[in-house]
């Protein structure tokens, strides 16, 4: 058996054990495990917003853009952002939401390769990302044509020589299941399609290369495990080997070449900045600010050990005393199959996850009968694992027992 | 002459003057005339955005969806702008940046009319609404076809058969001439063509009538007279006539029929909300919510009345005490031709902001010549504009009567 000891052990050894400290706890008795939703707030941030508030808008009002890095906002935090997801410096912004984002670069990516005007993607999904895709191809006129695949063994299959774009979700929002990127990058490139990644369930959470895996586009949330607070804009990432090759759709007089001149025709400006749109986001990039002084200190490297430590803990604890009551793991056994949430089925998810929320425990439920355990290592102990799992079991064991039913339904 | 107790004389007679002491100064002889770049800060802004820091992100998280209307306000917001723009509820919403607002309603008008595919649009307008119309066209491959007028005398010329759509900025934003909005839809309509208006330098400020001219689209800044915060999210409208017409061409799932059955296929949900596109930017909402408590306490007609009233003011005052001294005021002499600004030229412009700003009086330089004066009738008294005026009258006389050089470069 895994004692809470054996955890704690763990955390003992955790280089990035004192990041935990740097986010405000609701209570202390609570575990939030719903990172894969809404991450958890920098203790500096309402501090950050109040001085924005008082000294940016009250007093400085216009003068704020020239007083303080306003503007400068959505490449200081792509910046910092870089590093935790394996790209360069200059490679990444913040702007707009996801679903803007992904258009953005779905069709960028698509005009690169007119002869090629097949989308591969995936029919499983986050829907936005499918109602994005189905959005171009409809305002193309069917120009822009989908191929949905039904499995990842799929993939190789559907690449034909038309084949523009692969755009996937690197883990799947439900079961968790994480593609290899490295590999999938490869795939596409050798038929001369280019690959768009949607990153909202990994990014701040598992290891991601973007750079070494020559992954062409990216796009990502900001309020899921990057902690930039509920609506917090997106960000998105450009290869440095396409950054200059076209026009964004959406041309902005942000990402013109010299915003200020307000010249009637529009110029790119040189590199990822140029997917830049209008007035960025001032108030929302405060609040992604006060997470970025926390990304800045974290290791990529320590943070995906840190996670897969947190991941296995869990798989383990929940087979150990969840499992004989009922619990199925159902993302992938091997932890490179898997993202930055673990997701479990028991016919009583519903219950349950209301049951863990009166005990302290913050999860999610997945209709029908998903469980979903998101794992920031930013903001979790591995002790925080061994609570919330010693919680989850004393509820099928007290509640659920008494109840057969369930079980039956179950197999 | 006018005098100081002149305008406080007009001042004891608004209906509105109440709702200046609703936003916070950040010192009690600053005059803010920049409302054309960031409007004032609501009172309770900071106390609602701690409020939603600490009891939505720091406790609720996930659950804030559930506990709280964040999903809920990018349409709240928008029937809450409604009256003062003249539009009926369901027509509006807030989302994303204005520049992405743009490019959604032109591309969604220019598919409404596929056998006219010109868009009339102004050289001088905004540069972002510009820029976005090129790079429409230049996604489109040209099917967008631009046709640039550079005076207002020519848009009749310009309204051949081919065009589909009219897309001009109400106000221009540095001489503030106005369109008339009624006779425009009126001849854009007449040969068939969609008008899409960009209300930034409006709303909030002058009388706007959206639903009684026929206005087919429109969109707005929400951070300048709208007081939402720097960076604030845009709004737009939608005529009902139009709101199920079409695909928004970014699809996300904010604008599906079913936004949390995660269904594969996109369908759009009826009326204005299919143009929104991810997740609301919910801490910004929040400061736009203590703005909109304050649109709801104000008559639209009223509203009008006093721009009309603060504007006239400014533009005598203007005559009687800075003519003289080399000010010659750009704005359109008729009050139904100018916008929410009043533009005046001289030569030392740059220099006169710079002292004024010194003086406690904030309004904005363009080059090469030009100082605005942008009239909250929300957040501005007559008394302001007197005091401003005062000011600026004393620089004149004081600082620039020694450098005869400055007037005569302004001849």
């Amino acid at each position: 058996m895994i004692t809470r000891e054996a955890a704690r052990a763990l955390d003992a050894a955790d280089p990035l054990a004192g990041i935990r400290a740097r986010f405000a706890q609701a209570a202390e008795d609570t575990v939030y495990l719903d990172g894969n939703s809404i991450g958890a707030m920098p203790l500096n941030a309402p501090q950050r917003l109040q001085t924005l508030m008082l000294q940016g808008w009250r007093d400085a009002r216009r003068r704020g853009w020239s007083r303080f890095d306003w503007l400068e906002q959505p490449w200081i935090l792509g910046d910092a952002l870089a590093p935790l997801i394996g790209a360069g410096p200059g490679s990444v912004v913040f702007a707009d939401n996801t679903s803007v984002n992904l258009f953005k670069l779905l069709a960028y990516a698509w005009r690169l390769r007119p002869e090629r005007p097949v989308i591969v993607t995936e029919r499983h999904m986050f829907p936005t990302d499918l109602y994005v895709a189905q959005g171009l191809s409809r305002f193309t006129d069917g120009a822009a044509q989908l191929r949905l695949i039904d499995h990842p063994s799929e993939l190789q299959a559907a690449l034909s020589p038309e084949v523009g774009v692969v755009f996937l979700s690197l883990v799947d929002y439900r079961s968790s299941f994480r593609w290899n990127m490295d590999h999938t990058n490869r795939l596409a490139h050798g038929v001369g399609a280019l690959t768009l990644w949607d990153l909202s369930h990994a990014a701040g959470a598992i290891a991601v290369v973007l750079d070494d895996t020559a992954a062409d586009f990216a796009v990502g949330c900001g309020y899921k495990y990057l902690c930039g607070g509920p609506g917090a804009p997106s960000w998105l990432y450009v290869n440095p080997r396409h950054q200059d090759a076209a026009w964004p759709v959406i041309s902005g007089w942000m990402g013109h070449a010299d915003v200020f001149a307000f010249e009637p025709d529009y110029e790119p400006i040189a590199g990822v900045r140029r997917h830049l749109t209008g007035t960025p986001a001032v108030l929302a990039n405060a609040a992604l600010a006060a997470a970025a002084d926390i990304w800045k200190d974290v290791n990529a490297e320590e943070l995906g050990r840190k996670h897969r430590s947190l991941s296995d803990l869990l798989v383990g604890l929940l087979e150990q005393r969840c499992s004989p009551h009922g619990v199925r793991i159902s993302s992938p056994e091997r932890y490179e199959e898997r993202g930055a949430h673990i997701t479990f089925d028991h016919p009583g998810a519903g219950r349950i996850v209301q049951a863990l929320l009166e005990r302290g425990v913050v999860s999610s439920f997945r209709k029908p009968d998903a469980i979903r355990f998101g794992l920031s290592p930013l903001a979790l102990s591995h002790e925080d694992i061994w609570v919330a799992v010693d919680r989850l079991s004393t509820i099928l064991v007290t509640e659920f027992w008494r109840e057969p039913r369930f079980a039956v339904d179950g197999i």
